[in-house]
């Protein structure tokens, strides 16, 4: 296995235990020493792949976005050519609430991300980078879908765009067991329903 | 001063120096003995107040809480006798989110117990009473809208309500300054423009 791949694959391995250690016992519990022994390696070892925190805390992030956009992706991919962007919505946003276990972790690994961002300038501007860009793709989906009939042309592109972000906020009621997966996606449905004026053809 | 009063306000005392902990350092930090360091007194000192971290955790989340609270009653006292409804649901999404300093310090509490919850089962059993308790309100405000005309019959009230609760994803998307707070209060005016028949006298 040349050396490259093999460095990445092990950057992978520790971003996975990363994840575990948060998701079982808690971001108080994410240092250096905790994750090289959830990873099964010395603190020594683990220092060869990362410098720092807060360098393994990025690298754990940037993965885990990776991991959620390879499932919008695939997402994506099930609906065939030209879908309907109803449909390319509801993938892109029901990709990152917890809904799935693996779906889960990076949720986790998310919420984690941006508590340390608030007293973290480096971390802020990345995360809020990574949130943004997010943001873009939703506003270019809408106001395509405007001009091409499927919202009505007298929608706010700006305001439908924020409403349709600020449904992640289901991420902690999904998680605290307060609204539950089926009840969650009907919520966003028929959120969809209202903001088309079409159905996708089935 | 009465002991028992006096009581109160040390461990109210010791809840902001905990919540300026979260927002200043991060829930890593989150230890008795950083907690006592900021609250300016030993150690021991703070464990004649709390036990253990978590109760101190439980007791700033339930400060937090009410001090929130206290944020709305006094948002809906100047709405006078009678209020409407719409009125009445802005002044509780608005209170929930974090558009003040005030505010901000009790959601990054909120958010760091939400997380903190993930890997505890009794932090975890109280932040989602807490939550399922403020849903509750939401749906009775909506249920009683809906049988005096101000929202259409035909709206599913629990469905509504999940989408009124998802409206808290903003806290995020504020924190991150991904969405400005005035944007964040346009995209609720025109989800609650949506969702009632009527607007309230002005």
């Amino acid at each position: 296995m040349p050396k490259q791949v093999d460095h990445r694959e092990r950057r992978e391995a520790i971003a996975r235990a990363l994840w575990r250690v948060v998701e079982q016992r808690g971001v108080a519990h994410l240092s250096l020493r905790e994750v090289a022994r959830e990873a099964g390696m010395s603190h020594g070892q683990l220092q060869h792949y990362f410098a720092s925190r807060e360098a393994m805390l990025t690298f754990a992030m940037d993965f885990a976005t990776e991991q959620a956009a390879s499932r919008v992706d695939r997402g994506l991919a099930e609906l065939g050519d030209r879908p309907h962007p109803r449909d390319v919505l509801r993938v892109m946003l029901t990709g990152m609430l917890p809904l799935h276990p693996d779906a889960r972790a990076t949720s986790r690994m998310s919420a984690a991300y941006v508590l340390e961002a608030l007293h973290d300038e480096h971390i802020q501007a990345r995360a809020r980078q990574g949130i943004a860009q997010g943001r873009t793709a939703v506003e270019q989906l809408v106001r395509r879908a405007i001009a091409e009939g499927h919202i009505p042309p007298d929608r706010d592109p700006v305001a439908e765009t924020n409403l349709l972000l600020a449904l992640t906020g289901f991420t902690t009621l999904i998680e605290l067991d307060v609204i539950g997966p089926q009840d969650t996606l009907d919520a966003i449905d028929l959120h969809l329903d209202r903001l088309f004026t079409d159905s996708p053809a089935r």
